[in-house]
């Protein structure tokens, strides 16, 4: 019930996120890796996608 | 009278708050974490959602 | 005559406000926290409204 | 002739400044304090305007 | 499958990478460098290109 | 050959310098002081400019 | 084959190099001199350019 933002984002390596960025992207993907700037690993299927944190919106799991 | 924001964060975690971002969009759910970011997390029933804090303009308890 | 910023903001605490966003926004309220940030705590009645400071154009007590 | 940017805020305190800002906004006050961050109150009459460094273009004395 | 995004570009070094920025841009070429901002050195036959991290929106691998 | 900028920017004072802003305006001046962040302060006649480092995009002496 | 974005930099002091900015402009010049934040000292004949880093999109040796 009060979970650290990045607390939250621990528990959820390795399962479905969806992402929305700035520019109104929308990405999805597992979720394999993250850091303290929100710099985020996603992959969905073969493909590997590294997205700068300061681009992230939201980040629902 | 003189609460800190971060402190009146913390007094509002577990409780409904509206979030405004700086794109327009607003977010309603119960504070289930934040950081000194101001990185948030929000519960609406079962949906999650991570906020990046620089993406806030307003939240109101 | 030589107040700095914070120091203003201080003396300003349980008085009222206006604050201007940079997105146009204006609010209006009794100045009811801040920090080093200017993140502000912002008290209208009942309303509690938590600014993130790096919105903040101008505040006028 | 080869003073620091605070230092000639410094010197400025108390004298009349004309700040222009990102938005395009002008200010005239007397410039009663300032920090670091060019975070700067501005005094016209009884009116004071704290206005947050990040926004400010030019400040002339 | 919880690879942080820096160990995943340490891990990407000498392979072609695709990279969007946040002016729409795409650049293509192998991975050559990078650092903890993410700035990236691209090349692409005899072209190197350096970006600095701060326009970079995504890496893929 | 190899000045570092800061370096530069210490050779010139006292000089003439040409500088552009991203709001796209243009100021000239003897550069009259300066910090690590560019902020500026230039001198013409008897007005004296201060300009907030972050709106600099070039700097011509 | 693994350099470092500032060491890419510095192997390429004294040679052309073209360099694009957030405002879409285009500089063209002899790399004189830089700093960690990329803040880049370009010679063109007589004529250097102080470009502060925060403008820098891309730099082409």
């Amino acid at each position: 019930m009060t979970d650290r933002p990045l607390d939250v984002l621990e528990e959820t390596l390795g399962s479905e996120v969806n992402v929305t960025l700035k520019g109104g992207e929308m990405y999805d993907g597992v979720l394999a890796g993250y850091d303290q700037h929100m710099n985020l690993v996603l992959e969905e299927g073969d493909n590997v996608t590294i997205i700068r944190g300061d681009n992230v919106v939201t980040i629902q799991p």
